[in-house]
């Protein structure tokens, strides 16, 4: 299969370009200047398919680096599976997404890491790598390590909260960090204080305050800031790269830009819902409504201005990517268990399919230019997890996952029309001034005049490599 | 003219492909998955010339943001003119240069922007664009301001010191500040505070302290702290980008990487120099040897640790980019001036061939990655100055200024054989682990298995548009 | 004369004291456990003057560090004269003045030190001590500082605006901080960028923005935080201690906050206008009535939230002390040659009279606590000024500079009761929860039972040492 | 008995007065003029004694605000008990102890609070108060912080490391903290990562590097500023005040530095050894003597510049005030169990004596003034722990703790000469520019003509009120 996409504008992270496209069976074989031809060579009558992107933009597929496909979470699972949740993410415009491994405490990492290979294979319309969850660091877990290196799983995340489940005190994550500065890997972490955050949920239980507005109330800033520096003291006595995910409190990008500026190694992501979504407006929504937006780290407060700084941040690569935290749970028989409680709500929002636009509508508002718009959804976690070349970059020899992104659309996004599998959409009423017309995985155009032309099993497992961002 | 440049890895600011590049004409036509074929048809075939770039690298060619090429100073010239500089920047890899027009204090701008087209115009060896200098900010400089915008020339310096000279007060900054804000352009800044260090100076002369380490001396970190942080609130204030020159002390950096955390358009320019030379070593030397490296920043102290931190800064992003201030003066003649008094020492240093070999060394000591290399040399210049699409990247539409560069060859630095109009070298004796093997510019071949192919003239003006860092 | 007060609650820099306070003469000779007994020896059958201070404060008078009796400015003088200004000082409980002599850029700085002992000697009804102000610095005038030091005036005022007439251009300020760092002297700094505030008064005025408001516009906070970094640069280069005047807005206190943190020897002032006053509601009211409250630095805004951390640095120390800048003007005759022209307003506010009280309001308000507010307004002063043991302080050997302050008291601020030489007061309707029962100076009773016991003349020069705040 | 103290400098926290103290029985009668005179009445005829201060400092008795006097720790029991420490203490010029009282984790708070009173009442030299210890903070534990905040003790000390011994975790650290944030009483931190720190000496061990040495490498740097930020966070968290103990690291200072800057009631100390001594020159010494050093937090690099950084902190005051953390522990038989694990030294250093000396010494060498001198040994130690007024001071009313310092004097410090239950001087050979002369306590001179006058049990409790340093 070859096909030619004629007369886009080019995205790349640093600018743009109008060229056309040439994708030989998976992999981009040319990216050519305009025309058609090439020394009188004529493309188009020697490919299957030419796609008019005139008008249009050619980005390379984005590139999700964090989500929760059918993750185990108290008794229930998150509602996509791999394959609802990768087609989901296929209409949207991303084309690879790096889920992650779940091992809980007590539980055997390689013995979990066949489990999630067995889950997704064969099931996934795009492309899809690992991350390793390591909760309550064992020695064979840092074994694992080594081993999971080699597989081309490159980077481990470790949890700071949620006792028993997941967390790992310092000392256990001083010895993962002091395993990944050996093996190149990069450690992920949730920042958060889970011992301050326990005793704040249970004197608010107790206190009667039960609402999903009290789950923000019970994980203040200040929880956040101190959990990501803490993280990047233990990452400055190790040596090892940090990545700090779903930053919501700017207090905390003001330690990673510290941190940055001193020269280690310390990224930040944050996702969609802290850029738009806030404590006072969706977590404080009427009656339990707002359990639709639980999620960890917890929607924060406009009124301290949260949300514009964490658009800055990404402006000023104090924070260098976005990615959804996508783990959905539905309103009714998942999300209602916390009525009454919300620390029985499962914590999570969906939004793999519309992270592409949501961002997009950051160009259009002036908040980010558009090569920064591919750099944060593609580029960058293409270098941050060990991708590029084959991914987050339309240049010959990566794989043929491009988007066809059209300017001058329009997407209303709604439970009604979306294809997560969820019973409500937590942007419901978003409108976005664009559109992801076609979207290509590997060569193979999935998405097209608003079909899904994909099978389940499309998508390959990616071997990473260690990330390309560290000297 | 069909040049295909076959097999070698091509570095991008993001990362690296293996790739051939195809250059048609001026312009870059395609770049290719190797093998030299597309959809079976023959390229090497159907070029005038297969350059084989196996085992090398293949980057955009350099772009120096910063020369003074025949710059009139206290009554003599920096001894490069255009002609001998642009063919010397060739040598090095550098395929573009932008220059100063200089407007002393008294003297009409427009006036001497066209006196600087006669000096440039059938001369030069590479493409060159113009940055204006305004000294002493009169009204009609500020009018002068929209002119040159719409002739390409988008970027304006001001000096905080020379007074009387170059000078502008910092209510005349304030104006061209607001210009700048309102066009669109982009305030470059000398950013050393002149009146101190005219007193210093003063003092140092009358105590007898004539030598030319005393030129450091005189201008300690603090004037350069000073002035930077001050154009920064002035710009803050009037809301115009700054671009900070030639910054060597690691509190100015600090100021810089301050405002930029904030979110303020502040940019910041290091140069060979402050990354390697040093106040104790060079401009120590013995007798009047130190005038070699008498230049304004002046080369800062190693104890202090700001070579370490100018490298640093690079990686982190709190330096932006790399370029020479390339102002050369022969010791016989120039420099000897100042013997008895380091202040009538001409500043200057030259550097413009050896921007390119000096940074990629600190690719092979790690100080930089292979990609941040490019990134500081060409892409940012080509981005910071409104010249990407065209120059700073290795993309179709491109002008074909391509450099060949290889990692296995080694470069010598000395008067000996460098190709600068200078009486000696700045860097003699330098080794550096990589060398310049072919240069194209706009698709003509200038350097070659040793040769210089080129003609003064070859080099045309470039006509910039208004910077492409700024959202 | 000798006299006991007896039962109050004498309050010193550290904390309070139930105790008697005995002066003999001129000097207190005693503090004593209350009782008016000492060893069975009757203390009150042997003194002239029994002061009861039951369920009172018993205070080290106020000095205000910094009036400005009589100025001349723009051809005509600030209202208050050394007699006038100094009994309204003592009403409000401040014992000691140090007015700054002033010279003018052209005039000899020796010559205007006799001239203002002529104003103030045999009219002050408190001590008095100079600074003196050092225009456009000349060698002459870096001569006259040792000078200076040798009669007592050990602290210099420069100016960083006001061209022409008080401004000194960046080198002159460096000679004269190598003289301060030499002899041992203060510089205090007037930190605002004039050039910057005369481009901007210029353009409002050619913009018909001609209203007092336009004067806090005129001049953002950028042009004192910008100043205020460069004197600590310089200040940083030189080794003198810095003392910034009139400290306004919060970017400003940072800077400060920092280079105190860095161990250099600055200091910050701020004044009464800056804790309670804004640039909305008092430079913002309608009409020309704003200009009651035209000084420099301006008043800044409330929303920006300068006053709150103008309070909070008092509190941490970033800022050490309260004086008033008292510069008093009568609206009619004075600041009403600026209607039409805000820059024509003479700048200053009159409160020497009130900032005992109003800093009073500061303790009962929970802003700052008793002890400091004796230290700030009293005990630092003397430390930074080289007065302390004679003054600002409560203890055997120091001057009977004492007010009994009554918690129980009121105070009503007004036009119609106030004691300066203003048609005006800038506090009209300010409530103060306390009052000023009882003043002496020097061991007289000059304010008692709400009457003014003194005579011009009672007050002495101080011939002051080098500042007890440098180690 | 009655005392009157003649011709010295009296020297308080802002400064100093030439004056007689009259102490009358237990309490400061009066601070008077020198001449033994009041009104004619002669003081020297009415008092029991004279003693002499010509040529010397009267300064209040010092306040070690940190000690552990026979604490039991792993089997043993620091060497002094409290009356061979007090007495010890009263050699050296320091009149009041506050010391801990250790609730060791699983054991009844108030339980050990009697135990404490036990072991102190009629055995001390000089007055005594009682910080408590929460280990392992319990409800129960948070109902005790009420009941002895009525007892007079008002701070409360947590520890962030010694894992189930005195460790609390962050939740249980949160509890105590809201408690003290209701009850106005201070929290006092032992702020070091002891879980890291576990986990590094456990390598340590395991890789055979058990000399003394190791004990500072094994808690670096990292682990201090850690836990000082994470203290600092739950404390903005909660709104209590912070004290943190025995700081060291120039890292944790900046971390107290920004918090106080930021207006939060943050409060840190520091210890001699973190002054005087180092890593590299003590606990490196060959073989086993480092163990004579080892206590925790460690003593910090030379060359890192920790110890320079305190002093500097000193001064700024961003550091407050110097204690002793006053732990010994003999060679034999104590720190010897450590020969072959330094883990095994018990954690501790001998310094209750010195204390007073070896700041002196640090206003001999220009590091702090004579008043600052006073303020950090002295006045803010009563003033922190509620009993300024009584304590800390020179004032009527004030308990007659006074010492009669020598400038002229010397002394040696040496294990042969101290009093301290220790059978080495962790100060050998270090000589000061000063002596102790006389010491009084409530009035009786318990250290005159190198004579131990004092009777165990002299020393009474003393029932503190709360923080008198919190607005």
């Amino acid at each position: 299969m070859k096909t030619l996409i004629t007369g886009g504008t080019v995205v790349n992270a640093t600018g743009t370009a109008t060229a056309d496209v040439l994708i030989d069976g998976e992999t981009i074989a040319a990216v050519l200047a305009p025309g058609s031809t090439l020394l009188g060579f004529d493309l188009a009558a020697n490919v299957d398919r030419v796609i008019d992107a005139s008008g249009k933009y050619v980005i390379p597929g984005g590139i999700d680096a964090h989500t929760h496909m059918e993750m185990p979470f108290g008794g229930t699972f998150a509602s996509d599976t791999f394959e609802t949740g990768t087609r989901a993410a296929a209409w949207g415009g991303t084309t690879s997404i790096v889920d992650f491994v779940v091992q809980y405490a007590g539980e055997n990492v390689l013995d979990q890491y066949q489990l999630w290979h067995e889950k997704a294979a064969g099931n996934c319309a795009i492309d899809y790598g690992f991350h390793q969850i390591l909760s309550d660091v064992q020695d064979s877990s840092l074994v694992a390590m080594d081993e999971l290196v080699a597989e081309g799983v490159t980077s481990f995340k470790l949890f700071m909260a949620y006792k028993g489940v997941f967390l790992s005190d310092d000392g256990q994550i001083v010895k993962a960090m002091q395993k990944a500065a050996d093996n190149g890997s990069i450690v992920m972490m949730h920042a958060e204080n889970g011992s301050v955050i326990d005793l704040l949920v249970q004197q608010a239980i107790a206190a009667g305050d039960t609402a999903p507005y009290y789950h923000g109330i019970t994980r203040p800033w200040q929880t956040e800031e101190e959990a990501t520096h803490r993280a990047i003291m233990l990452a400055n006595l190790t040596g090892a790269p940090l990545y700090v995910v779903h930053v919501s409190a700017k207090q905390a990008v003001e330690q990673i830009a510290a941190a940055r500026d001193n020269g280690q190694n310390v990224f930040g992501e944050t996702c969609p819902q802290y850029l738009y979504l806030s404590l006072e407006e969706q977590l404080g929504a009427p009656g339990f409504e707002g359990a639709k937006w639980v999620c960890s780290t917890p929607l924060r407060s406009r009124a301290e201005g949260h949300q514009d700084h964490m658009w800055q941040s990404l402006r000023t690569n104090d924070l260098q990517m976005v990615s959804t935290d996508h783990c959905p749970f539905c309103m009714k028989g998942q999300k209602d268990r916390g009525i009454g409680d919300f620390s029985k709500i499962p914590n999570g929002i969906g939004s793999v399919e519309h992270r592409m636009d949501l961002l997009y509508q950051g160009v259009v508002d002036g908040r980010i230019s558009l090569s920064r718009w591919v750099e944060v959804t593609s580029t960058t976690p293409a270098r941050m997890f060990g991708m590029y070349g084959k991914k987050g970059v339309i240049q010959p020899g990566a794989d043929g996952d491009i988007v066809v992104y059209d300017p001058q659309g329009r997407t209303s996004i709604s439970v009604d029309t979306h294809h997560m599998n969820m019973d409500y959409s937590a942007w419901e009423g978003f409108q976005i001034d664009g559109h992801v017309d076609t979207v290509l995985s590997r060569g193979k155009v999935i998405i097209d005049e608003g079909q899904y032309r994909g099978t389940a099993g499309d998508g390959r497992f990616v071997k990473r490599g260690l990330s390309q961002y560290l000297v």
